[in-house]
């Protein structure tokens, strides 16, 4: 199955106010998320690199060293094992997109 | 940097009516497409992973021996060297992302 309805997918809150739908493949895991407004991610990191892209909304991130105010248009790098944060400033649609793959998010 | 404003990415049309900003990553590829109304993508394969998600506008694709019209909220996952092949029925924003890396896609 090539095609797959994103609203088809199950919806988990994996940090509180964080929704996700999943997409794994081979070599990459791909997370839409609706974001409530003012929901805070804890620093954190992992092995596996992410690009972020925010679709909607507005969103304040922390990557190592650099902040920054996210809004459509605005992608984020993240390479192996950088912590990173953030918050919401308003409800959020976000695009994350990892390789390798999250195994931690099989689930 | 970790962060990049798509805006800013160089732009270029890969093939007629199709162009992308593009992020390499040492993993990944990300490329943002606009794409103009009525603009057919030849049939064509990769050794890299490919998802492509419709983020506006409403585009035909065909994944191997499947056909779906794609509107925001549907996702596409082409497996490593499956033949591929598309046409814009409007304007189009779309994000694909890749891996490995499309070294093909760096100039």
């Amino acid at each position: 199955m090539a095609f797959i309805k994103i609203s088809d997918l199950p919806e988990k809150e994996r940090v509180k106010g964080y929704f996700s739908r999943v997409i794994h493949t081979e070599h990459m895991t791909v997370a839409y998320w609706t974001v409530k407004a003012g929901s805070p991610m804890p620093q954190h990191s992992h092995p596996s690199e992410q690009v972020t892209t925010l679709i909607e909304g507005s969103f304040e991130m922390v990557v190592g060293e650099e902040k920054r105010i996210l809004d459509p248009g605005i992608a984020a790098t993240i390479p192996s094992g950088v912590p990173h944060s953030g918050i919401s400033i308003t409800d959020c649609r976000i695009i994350d997109v990892f390789s390798p793959p999250r195994d931690d998010m099989k689930s």
